[in-house]
């Protein structure tokens, strides 16, 4: 049964840590000789990304990838090794044929992928292609009563067009400095209050389209979606859900492909294609499940405290997930790894968690920190929140760390600024900011006032080809970032066990 | 009848024009505005690379692309459309399904296009890939006896992790005054011998393992090429002649599938796919085919003299050619429409050219050569051989022109010079330079001593992602550089059609 504490959160005043960090240069050495030159980071990556394959929640791949870490995690000597469910997730997903071509006016074969969760077409379909083009409820109308059994082609709104920027990049001094300046009054967003409800409403419209095409009884949708080159971004539908009604067959296609529709259509040129997908459904266990593992504390007195890092396992259907997010677990499985074969003896018990759900909406992580830690939306807290010190993500991508964000925890700043050192040999203008960065795991933590944090790290091609996309391959890693992050992640690690005071805390958040 | 004209090399001497050019400043106004006020290029691309399609030499979008060329350019008033043969191509080629996936350890749709000319499988074939790992005739030798009936997969050996370097480029100051040197005593070729000996010495045994392959009875090779991120560049066979004999069939895959099986089962994991490819040839006409029209001169003693000016209108398969050489043949068509449309009345006669056969070795502009002005292999002369002014072509893509290379004509360059100044404000850094440059159409006229120039254009993404890909489409166009390249040739082409003196020209090639 589970104690609550009712979290007084005017009452919390952050406590500085004023002292000097105790740095142990023998532990740090062996961290980096082991991570630097005995690194496994190739071999982890082989397994989860080209062995265990695309990672999406609750598909066969994820299960494989489960498989793996908790042997290998075992392997290596952790202990207590293993899957935890932590609720319903839904639904698991496979893909056993995407197939979409243009048969007419001439033959092209496109580069698709079923959106996740999809239903199959009714076998091999094809025929005449209709291209919609609807702005507004009233541009719907038009296509009313002519839709049965269409193949429906929606464009692109992304721009497909020369690219003069490079694919891969890397911070500049200048773009770092920025960074490490408080954010701005805005928030940071790039976005006018009028941008962002232009996309809340298209997206709105776009769901609106969906039900329509639906209502109407299309066979099919073939989807341009943003990218270019071949490289195309999936979605993130929220097909999983066990009672998701059925919906229409769809394939997110490249923008090169359904521009080729649209333009043909629009100049009176009649488009046929040929298409199949097949997709099954999984749903013995509608369970979602994280992967847990532990190195445990050797102080009598700490060992009952803790230490995480983790990231999340499960990854997007239309590639292996490489950079987004194979890349974090492998950093965080070697970083673990590292600790065990130099033979360091934390203080604190170390335990590595790999999500599952992020991409659905940081479902494992939230849920996880719910069962263990506290209600975020209630404020009601559980007595392990007292005991853990610190959690470390990583999920941006492959790039080397550049730094850390802080999340306006101000007490961290002097703590981090001093385990640095040693491991800035490793980094190129480190940076330390007080911002927030979102998107994934650490926010869990964060909202229920642990100290959870999320590196900088080099963008490489992450936004450009990798995140969510039919591209995020074996390639795409940068093999000696990740030894270079697997490396401080452990000194991080290392350091947040030894030293005698937990982490210092943000003022706990009110209840939401 | 042909008569035929002995070249006499050595006592050909190059006239040099010391004289001033006369420029018609209101001629050069009149195709300005035609070209960047009342542009066509966007239909016309549209027509070429969208509605016509792949344009592999002797297929239906290569027909399909000549016959609205003939149309397009009789629709606006030049004479004589039509096209032309210039002799045996071979085979015409159409595919008509191309379908490849993994489906073990887990299904994964793969980036592929056929081979151009190959084969079609036996319907949808299925089973276990065989990787061939092999770098001299002894390595094969394990494979004897093993692929009857096999899948097999052949590593790609190009590179596709992240790049730094942007797709799309377009040359910097330095790069153009680099250029403008006279070329270095290596040629300019970058290339040590012995790096070129080990490409023909890779290239003999790619093809030996073909044969190989073909010997043993594979069923299907997936051949891994050059290219990242969903790009795939494809090869160039030979298997248009209509003697080829009956190959394995074969399928250019992106890096990143093949690398993946290829990771998979040096890993002992053991893959499967499935895969159809459905292909059909054309055989009733193997003549090849130009697209040729004029507009005829104004001045009653110079109207049998020409100008001419062209770009090759065949493309690689994979994609729609757009780049290559769509824009080519886009901004020539529109160079003389605009021509047309300014009401301009050249003094010479003025001829367009669309060539076919241009990838699988300059066929059609050769052959066209051959056939009108002389043999560059006996250089035997037509009498028309005195009548061609000057060809200008376009193959570099859809960048706009920097400037042009003169093939070692000096003679050439205080001419050009003053024909680039009235549009020197469309011209960043305009560069002329003596060097070389091949692999395309000018060459043909080259070869007999006839001035033919091929101009320098920015690169953009040419090497990167069109040249030879599976991305060459509508979208790689940068309209605004096809304006600016139609308006500089309509000028060129009409200063070459109105100065009283042809052209001057090189010292005749002696005979190859």
């Amino acid at each position: 049964m589970k104690k609550l504490l009712l979290a007084l959160p005017a009452l919390f005043v952050a406590s500085f840590a004023f002292c000097q960090e105790k740095i142990d240069q023998n532990a740090i050495e062996k961290i980096k000789n082991e991570g630097l030159n005995n690194s496994q980071v190739e071999n982890i990556a082989f397994e989860l990304v080209d062995k265990a394959g695309p990672r999406l929640s609750n598909s066969e791949g994820y299960v494989r990838a489960t498989e793996y870490a908790v042997k290998q995690l075992t392997d290596w000597g952790l202990e207590n090794a293993h899957t935890e469910a932590w609720g319903e997730f839904g639904r698991g997903w496979e893909m056993e044929k995407s197939y979409v071509a243009m048969t007419k006016p001439y033959y092209m074969p496109f580069i698709a992928i079923p959106k996740a969760w999809t239903e199959s077409t009714a076998g091999e379909i094809s025929g005449k292609v209709i291209l919609i083009d609807a702005k507004t409820e009233e541009d719907l109308e038009k296509y009313k009563g002519k839709l049965k059994g269409a193949i429906i082609a929606v464009k692109p709104t992304g721009d497909a067009s020369p690219t003069f920027e490079a694919d891969a990049i890397r911070f500049t001094e200048e773009q770092l400095d920025q960074m490490a300046e408080p954010p701005s009054e805005s928030g940071g967003s790039s976005y006018t209050p009028e941008q962002i409800q232009a996309f809340r409403d298209a997206r709105a419209f776009a769901i609106r389209v969906g039900e329509f095409l639906k209502e109407e009884g299309a066979a099919l949708i073939i989807k341009g979606v943003n990218g270019r080159h071949g490289t195309l971004f999936t979605s993130s539908p929220r097909g999983y859900l066990k009672d998701t009604p059925e919906g229409i067959p769809e394939l997110e296609t490249a923008p090169e492909n359904v521009n080729l529709i649209a333009r043909l259509s629009e100049n009176g040129v009649e488009v046929e294609v040929e298409a199949e997908i097949k997709t099954r459904y999984l749903t013995d266990d509608l369970q979602g499940y994280n992967v847990i593992a532990e190195i445990p504390g050797s102080d009598p007195s700490l060992k009952s405290e803790l230490v995480m890092l983790g990231g999340h396992l499960d990854s997007w259907h239309g590639a292996n997930g490489a950079t987004d997010n194979a890349a974090g677990c492998i950093v965080m499985m070697e970083a673990v790894r590292i600790l065990k074969a130099a033979g360091l003896k934390p203080r604190r018990t170390v335990r590595i968690a790999l999500w599952g759900g992020e991409e659905q909406g940081l479902h494992g992580s939230r849920n996880y920190v719910t069962n263990h830690f506290g209600d975020r939306t209630t404020m009601e807290l559980l007595p392990e929140h007292e005991k853990l010190s610190g959690y470390f993500n990583i999920d941006n991508g492959t790039g080397r760390i550049r730094g850390i964000y802080l999340q306006g925890n101000e007490a961290m700043k002097p703590i981090v600024d001093e385990w640095f050192k040693p491991v800035d040999d490793l980094i190129e203008n480190r940076t330390i900011t007080l911002r927030n960065t979102g998107g994934t795991d650490h926010l869990a933590f964060d909202g229920v006032g642990l100290p959870g944090f999320q590196f900088i790290q080099d963008p490489i091609e992450y936004r450009s080809r990798t995140h969510h996309t039919n591209m995020d391959t074996y390639e795409r890693l940068m093999i000696d970032d990740l030894k270079q992050m697997a490396v401080i992640v452990a000194t991080f690690v290392y350091q947040t066990a030894q030293r005698d005071e937990k982490l210092p805390r943000k003022e706990l958040p009110s209840r939401n």
